[in-house]
């Protein structure tokens, strides 16, 4: 089968042929990709110590498609069904995974990272990783909530558990996962939003998909000033924030109240705060990886419900270095995606 | 009455005359000073800009003694009782104090920081800070407990509520604040505890309060090696931190166990972490400041039920400079007390 | 000034002169009723013995209104604010006052329970039972939500704390209780709601609130086996019973899920099942009280921001007795509400 | 191999002959067993319907042992392993299981009471149900934690995440479960237990075992009066009933503090209570099934750190019927337990 292959970091990718994978163990799942995403952090080399991957290997880490053969112990899905994937292959023993913990699982693999993934036309997983879709759902619309959405609906969600009617929650970033958190949280709290971006048309999609206040933020710190102003002065109980580079996380700091919370989803820069800052306000810092399985579930939920839409660009799999040149340029509109 | 001041910082304290309070309003309670305490911190001004307090004004912060009279609405205390004081004033009325959360008491003072303290005979207060003590318990013994022990409390219990038994919780410093804290861990939780100080002493103390593991710290990072090695090679679901500085964030948070919390207690250095290291293991900071009321209503529980006892060092109020000398000198074993 | 009072129970109550009542302590407020509401249980004597009230006294314990006059301790409210008050008139001294449960204080008043009430020119309370309204709403338009309302809020904001999306809530009853449930769940959960009702209208009305699913109840108990459907066989995670009699707990009862929380809001029967049935699917029974200050001050806010809406039937008070009757024949469309 | 069965209800058990089990997937694990429990419930048919378990079948439903024989995909035991098994095998699958709630999964066996278990001298199991016992630990020390004493591990730790330094936790019943609750309860809380029986010798064990008061029930209701008197008239916070027989819910009940909670372990009479009272204090009633599988790992750290110790009386597997008979007739001292 056909397969897209890192070769190389700040190199470009290349496609290769692989033998097509089969079943071999009672839990294994055989899906045919009709759909997969990534992202160029990877290509960049961002997760190449962390992930310790050997080259060449099939990039891709949000994947749906169809179950193409299962192992003798899969009863959870049949052959034919579409299904999304959720992006770790966990152990379900360790003591992570019995607590539902299944990101922090002790024996995991994350295909597309550390091993081959679904820029390919099949991929191996195990029922343990397989969601089965909604009718109404088509693999190309949802792959990229498999690790993208996923990590924005994680953050939100859990955010959201904290907040109540009439809190405020900032979100920067209405981007590839801060789109999908805006949605998240008009779906599952009262929270009133306020919405921050560079850039116009950003902002301009957050307000549609119901955004309370919008605040483009850029060079000088107005936008704090703004966004106390609408806090009435006091700071959010949430700052959510999906960039965490180019200073976010120093401005997006001040904007936080009291025992609020702070969300870091994305990465770059360090967090860098004074010790007496944050006694004295006794504010949080929270870290946010990848959802876990049930929480892939839940957010099919939200798109079979309609709460939920992403936004994307769909790319054929031998298109695959158009879809990357566009993404690095910043050409993509919401999330591209290869359909083999 | 007689008071002892700031006068400047940095400068010594001196003693005052000051007119003896009295109660106007319903809810107002006099207290007959029986024991105060203070740190170093303020007179070396590291709260001057956060609390803004017009110099000259009567240090003291941890204070205890006898109700010597009450205002025309008070049910809860008679004179006569042995209370002690929350470190701070509240109002009863904003969104926080209606939440159980008066530390972020809208409209609060802190007597011994931002107003009058306990380094006096009598000091004003209202019904809603003063707590009855057991009739186990004297003001000079538990003094100490109203602001330091409350925020050992705080950030512990907070922590235990997440800890389950074989849970591994490290305590990084042994002094004033973490010998209070190993007690409280020891009699809210299963967790194992591993103690960590540079001090020889205050191990031994550590063991005897009931330190599964003690380690000394110092130097080098032989010491992360070792707490490593005890957790398994996996770290710690909870490091309480009540030093936070001289590097111990950095060698701290190398502790921390995927998914787990690292308590600031302590406060004077940074806490800088990439953002990448936060997200990839999802790990958070916990910022704590001193507790509620109920926190310390908690406190004096556990210290009438003999499960926390306080070290401390007496001093006549005539002596506050003594006091204070042999603070800034590092000769106090446990927390240095005045006492009218 | 002009009063409504209760002489005795399954009596018409009568009108009354009575002194206005006047500021005296420092946190007193004066409240000029814009509009009160209660029910018949009152008059029927359900409380009577829980209350222990001495005939006659003024019945009304939902109000709004006007701040008339404050004591010289509040800052929170001025003469002229629109105010709705909460039912209970607080301590903020004990334990469960400083844990934010003002509800269960152990020293409190409930105009128009066991003190005089709302359906009255003037009513005295204090500025801890007080809320300022938003611009856009007045004193008649919420009153009812000051009991009935928070009573449903606090339920259904209780259960959703723990509704994740796609979890089956259902909601029996869709009345004066019920369908502010309804509007909450949809302003602050995912759930999927199935509402139950014996009255079509009623289940009409549920629809257009939000409802996914309406099921008439009534006799026999293919009620149940449609609910059982709808949730795949499985029961819902969460029943919040509005109604509590005619046989609604031991039908609801079947409808829970394993491991799934049954909130008992209504009364009138008993709670009655076998605990091998309890243990053995490990289910909870939750009761549920009016709610506190804080969960008031939240359902202000849903109201404001149009998420929740109180149908009512208007009554000058001078007819009182016919809003009784009407009441009493089931006539009232919503909630009736006294306007002095 | 030897193997004691069922060969009908409220009839002798009968030792017959079986096949030895093999492992014949991946994840299978055959235990040696050491030592096997059971109760007389499962023998007088409770769980007959429940369970639907066709006759004749292997009792024994507490279990541990050696690990004899591993499938290829087991990696987290070894042959020789001295083991004790989670009373479920359990999916890995469901929704149930990926939250950690694995006691729900909707796809488990329950061996010993719906398929074969052990009593007998090999068991099969999955990698899902084994955990390694810590080197101090020998089989015939714990196999009755297994479900008894995790029953009490689960119930106890769940009220004691809610209960605070000076809550009052009522224990009801000090025998074979109890006398476990009491350890767990003083391991994981500093709660003030109030424990209560009608048998002395129980209520001499309880107060060695650290319940800080013991009142004897019984007949009429003083021994409500005496709980309501330590508990300063208010009640507990915490109520654990682990009888749930002879009148013990109704008079348990009246010890419940405002806002409390009611934990049923037991299982026997009806849970019958007003509405109006549940809702009037709200109170809460919570059902309790078996723990998890973290739970039974849990409670095997507090074993092995000797902070919950099980009194058991050993009968070889050919003395089964001894061993029952002295249960029913109320003979045996903590559990009983046969060794093969």
């Amino acid at each position: 089968m056909k397969v897209v292959q890192v070769v190389g970091y700040n190199e470009n990718l290349k496609m290769a042929e692989a033998e097509q994978p089969t079943a071999t163990s009672p839990l294994d799942v055989i899906v045919k990709i009709g759909a997969a995403g990534t992202d160029i952090h990877i290509l960049e080399g961002q997760w190449k110590e962390k992930s310790n991957v050997k080259l060449p290997y099939t990039i891709g880490h949000e994947n749906a498609g169809w179950v193409h053969e299962v192992g003798n112990g899969v009863t959870s899905v049949k052959v034919g069904d579409k299904v999304i994937l959720h992006p770790l292959v966990t152990c379900g023993l360790c003591t992570a995974c019995r607590f539902g913990d299944d990101v922090h699982c002790e024996d995991s693999t994350f295909p597309g990272i550390n091993v081959n993934g679904g820029y390919a036309e099949y991929l191996k997983t195990t029922a343990r990783s397989v969601i089965k879709l909604d009718d109404s759902l088509e693999p190309a619309d949802v792959a990229a909530l498999a690790d993208a959405g996923l990590t924005a609906y994680h953050a939100v969600a859990k955010a959201a558990r904290l907040l109540r009617p009439g809190n405020f929650c900032v979100i920067i970033g209405a981007g590839g996962l801060g789109h999908i958190g805006i949605q998240v949280a008009k779906a599952v709290s009262a929270a009133t939003l306020i919405v921050l971006d560079r850039n116009e048309a950003a902002l301009k999609l957050a307000k549609e998909l119901g955004a309370d206040h919008v605040v483009q933020s850029g060079e000088g710190d107005d936008f704090v000033k703004k966004v106390l102003e609408i806090t009435g002065g006091k700071g959010a109980e949430a700052v959510i924030d999906f960039v965490a580079e180019g200073g976010s996380t120093s401005t997006g700091v001040q904007m936080i109240r009291r025992a609020g919370n702070y969300y870091v989803v994305g990465y770059g820069e360090n967090i860098n705060v004074p010790t007496i800052d944050i006694i004295s306000t006794e504010i949080n810092f929270i870290g946010n990886l990848v959802g876990s399985y049930n929480d892939l579930a839940e957010l099919m939920i939200l798109a079979a419900q309609n709460k939920v839409k992403l936004h994307t660009t769909k790319y054929k799999l031998d298109d695959f270095q158009k879809a990357l040149d566009d993404l690095a340029a910043g050409n993509v509109r919401g999330r591209a995606i290869l359909v083999p």
